[in-house]
């Protein structure tokens, strides 16, 4: 599969990148914002587009034209504002969602965050992200997308350990990033995975195993 | 109808409020934030609820109960952040329409803001407040309640002309508030506005005339 990550600069985007392009079964397009980052990539050998989540829905579109699928590992950030939260992490994932509808991209696989699915359980301090996330993920439900929603816990930089629980309801937890990129890679051809949603969290199952026990 | 009115003490939720209060055929009920807001309501004879849209489902669900029709006329404001956007002007608004699918209240009018529908017309500066609306429209057009989705221009407060211009597609304009919540009262019972979403300005027309050739 030739996989467009979506925030491919980002820490998960990154490791994501890097995992599909030592790989034999997939190769990675990375869509980046700026074209200042685009040399540290391809120094790697990996293919990229420049396109912004703030532009339009053709513009991803068309840089994700002859990909097999999509995985949307953007997100603004803490270091930026509430704005970029509903421009970027809201409405540009949504974006990317008719970008892969009006590409004929049919697999997407969103990262999203523990609980985004569950307002109950949404820590006060952050609740206003979770609002952008949740939203953003209805619309992939709502989609005809073949979509799995992946919701990690807190992430960590830690050194992955590549054992990890998923479950469709885990209150709370962590994970690091390099483990959440493993389980994005692993679920790429899964047909488990298919039309799925659930938490992710470090735990004591091998990836691979997990995520055929969804 | 009995119309719960969400954002009664807002500038054009007061309006509709004495309208309907002043009617026959209509009856308000005032969802309002705070106790001391509900004394000016009642003093005019006014019946009013206590719910916060940043509370549950269930809260909003509870203050609906036994009326005909909610008309979402809340905003933030533009005094607070985009917290509140995100958590009042979307989820507060996507939980009011799952209190009415909850309450079984089908009739729902939103007010929402002139090209929320079209992202190509979204003003720089007000971005992040359109992504909200734009996404509340999105829920209510996806729900099974009877809407109607009302998106006015730029809000006066000068006094009322009673002359609209209703279509699908307005690109810029401004209006009245006492003429959005003129328009708002002569919709609810309109069939010919039921599962409609227009945009809003000041204009030539009768509104009883404009609404019935939407």
């Amino acid at each position: 599969m030739k996989v467009l990550v979506v925030g491919a600069n980002g820490q998960i985007g990154k490791q994501l990148v890097d995992l599909l392009n030592e790989s034999t079964e997939h190769e990675a397009r990375a869509m980046l914002r700026k074209a200042e980052q685009t040399a540290e990539f391809e120094d790697k050998g990996v293919e990229t587009v420049i396109a912004s989540l703030e532009g339009t829905v053709e513009d991803i579109a068309s840089a994700a034209k002859g990909c097999d699928a999509i995985v949307f590992a953007a997100g603004s950030g803490g270091h930026t504002g509430l704005d970029k939260t509903l421009l970027v992490d809201l409405d540009g994932a949504v974006k990317t969602i008719e970008a892969a509808e009006q590409a004929g991209i049919d697999r997407f696989i969103m990262v999203s965050a523990l609980q985004a699915n569950n307002r109950e359980n949404w820590a006060e301090v952050i609740k206003p992200y979770y609002v952008a996330k949740h939203y953003a993920d209805r619309a992939l439900l709502q989609s005809g997308l073949n979509y799995t929603i992946i919701r990690p816990g807190g992430l960590l930089n830690d050194p992955g350990t590549g054992k990890i629980e998923i479950a469709e309801n885990i209150k709370t937890g962590s994970i690091p990033r390099i483990d959440v990129a493993k389980t994005i890679f692993a679920c790429l051809n899964e047909k488990n995975t298919f039309k799925k949603a659930f938490d992710l969290i470090s735990g004591d199952n091998n990836i691979a195993e997990a995520i055929k026990r969804i």
